[in-house]
């Protein structure tokens, strides 16, 4: 089941310099700096209400962010949504006749498993599904 | 103060298509439908956790939304922040160097007064923030 919006991502060219706007924006410092080699992204993550904003800044220009860098403006990259099981909602939107990227969970930024969905099922949004990995 | 995430407006090209896809998505049917027609926009709102995700469809070409889809993808069009003083935040953030979009609060969808932050104050990400209208 969907609960709430885990958070949203931003793409984006200057992660510090981004970093410093979201700060003011948001009126907050960020609670955690992570990299994800594997998939060749830098993260910055800020407490929004029960959600998040996760600034995504390439580490590579090869990498998926990189590559989106690469042929779309920066801004919103995808919506993740926090589910109480994952395998089951993945299960459940596939019978609904959503096209996942992926089989499995993957493992994602800020300890979680993470699914996405392709935005052409979804008029246009990237969506990821997670949930917390310590479920596993 | 920005409490958290309001909500995540999506605009569509086919709002009666989108709304059935979010309802399969996120497995609840919206709680509002409602049309403004100052800014010529049909609006579809579901919960989600603490935040709603907002479906946007033109009700005319000339309209904010549809000038927008002219030109652009469908896809993820705003962040709206829930503040608990628009007047308040919207000095702090033109002390910060935010450009608003608007001098004063507007009346938006879901009884809410709304103001914009130019996107390209945010790294490409077009911000509303907003508040209940009833603290007017």
């Amino acid at each position: 089941m969907i609960k709430k919006i885990e958070h949203i991502g931003i793409a984006v060219k200057d992660l510090e310099h981004a970093t410093k706007t979201y700060q003011a924006l948001l009126n907050v410092a960020p609670y955690k700096t992570e990299t994800v080699e594997r998939e060749g992204v830098k993260t910055v993550f800020f407490e929004c209400g029960d959600s998040k904003i996760e600034l995504l800044g390439a580490t590579r220009e090869d990498s998926p962010v990189g590559k989106y860098l690469s042929t779309q403006k920066e801004g919103i990259h995808h919506i993740a949504f926090f589910v109480d099981d994952l395998k089951a909602e993945m299960k459940r939107l596939q019978n609904e006749g959503f096209q996942l990227l992926s089989e499995e969970p993957k493992a994602g930024a800020d300890d979680k498993s993470i699914v996405f969905l392709h935005p052409k099922s979804n008029h246009g949004v990237l969506v990821e599904l997670c949930e917390d990995q310590s479920q596993f």
